[in-house]
């Protein structure tokens, strides 16, 4: 057996209107301006265990400022949604190696991304529940419901579970029976809005959230793709312990045991 | 007769990649990552007269922080490339009254911003050689050479006129007889690439822009949306006095003289 250390890092955590949005006065808002740490950036993790890494996600706009060739193994995206993608835009035009882009089946994409890759290297759409090795990483794809075609991430590393499932109302239940066969230890989940009185269209409420986190029941729960409505909420609130809130820059160590290659 | 202070600001004098762009070492993006005053975010530029201000493109991430709402009469739309609306995407969501936004005749838009313009308020297209009156400012759009539908403005302030011609390659001969009717002070003219052997096809290279500045003559010649080639270029080249190379963040000051109305 073999002792290693995983790291994530919540390098954006808001939804697409972002913490401070523009023109608005809420109490969240105000902090924001007020104090950077309480600003959220698009949505994105970095997954990192030694010189392996992965991006979940690419709505940053300074990606191409924050990496350099080689860095990252590979992107995944789980939709190509504006948020989600908007780095990709300016990084793709650099003199640079093809870096491995993976996502969903999306005919689309984003504006003119597929018709214009640049160094961006698209890969044939991942096929739900199979897994695809990445690196040292195992990563299983698994449908979420939102408006466009959207994939969530089981993503494994020796004895170590890691689901990020955004953006997505709910799961569906092949998703949902998937991940309950896991032991997952962090569990980071679309929390948009604040509790709702009729059920939400396109992002997990509070209510949707408690109730995944209750199906699933992962060591932690992360909220992320938080709007400034939410954070409003959450002012007046204390979580369970282990439902966290997540912050851009948030950088978390994992302890993860490897079975030693025969 | 009365004097006035009319002020511009470049928030932004890049191309689509940006200077440092990922994954290159060239000079100019090096020194770009050790001082970020040589960094080139996209082209954009804010225009202000006392509390009268226009923007002039959207490609900045960060325009939700930027501004607060009543503090923009209006946004320019040069076009509907990423680079010139990606900050439209994060800002159109924020709870705030109607933003004007005026551009040329694209029926596509880009991505969904038309579909769920939120906040902005997308106008009807300009039509070129048309002035037309936004506060304070008389605004004329010309017609460019670009690969989508593209328009360049003539700015007028009593009797002050600036030139924004930005993506462009060479003029349409409408364009140029048009111009060169006028006194420009300031042309802020597309200059992505060092000269090349052949056409280029899309932006302006400094043969095109010597060509272009000989032809109208402006007071002073501004080159934007330079691409790290060209900031390359620039480091061995000394320019004529009246061409001068714009940089992120810069801002210039011009008297004006106003007829007062009768």
């Amino acid at each position: 057996m073999n002792r290693e250390t995983l790291q994530f890092t919540f390098l954006g955590t808001g939804d697409a209107a972002g913490v401070p949005c523009y023109g608005c006065h809420c109490a969240a808002c105000e902090i924001a301006r007020q104090h950077p740490g309480f600003q959220r950036h698009p949505s994105c993790l970095l997954l990192e265990k030694g010189k392996d890494r992965l991006l979940i996600d690419a709505g940053l706009a300074d990606l191409r400022l924050r990496f350099h060739p080689g860095e990252l193994d590979a992107i995944l995206l789980t939709h190509y949604h504006m948020d989600h993608v908007a780095g990709l835009f300016p990084m793709r035009w650099g003199p640079a190696q093809a870096l491995p882009v993976y996502g969903p089946d999306d005919k689309r994409g984003c504006d003119d991304l597929y018709k214009h890759p640049g160094c961006l290297d698209f890969q044939p759409p991942l096929e739900p529940f199979i897994p695809v090795r990445i690196g040292s990483w195992i990563i299983e794809p698994l449908p979420l419901k939102h408006s466009r075609p959207t994939l969530g991430y089981l993503v494994t590393q020796g004895d170590y579970h890691l689901a990020y499932l955004t953006d997505t109302v709910g799961l569906p239940p092949h998703t949902r029976e998937r991940l309950q066969e896991v032991a997952i230890k962090d569990l980071i989940l679309d929390c948009t809005h604040p509790p709702q009185e009729s059920a939400p269209r396109n992002h997990n409420d509070w209510n949707l959230v408690s109730q995944i986190a209750a199906d699933l029941n992962p060591q932690t729960t992360w909220l992320t793709h938080l709007s400034h409505e939410m954070d409003c909420w959450l002012l007046a609130r204390e979580l369970p312990a282990n439902i966290q809130i997540a912050r851009d820059r948030q950088q978390i160590k994992r302890q993860i045991v490897e079975a030693i290659p025969v």
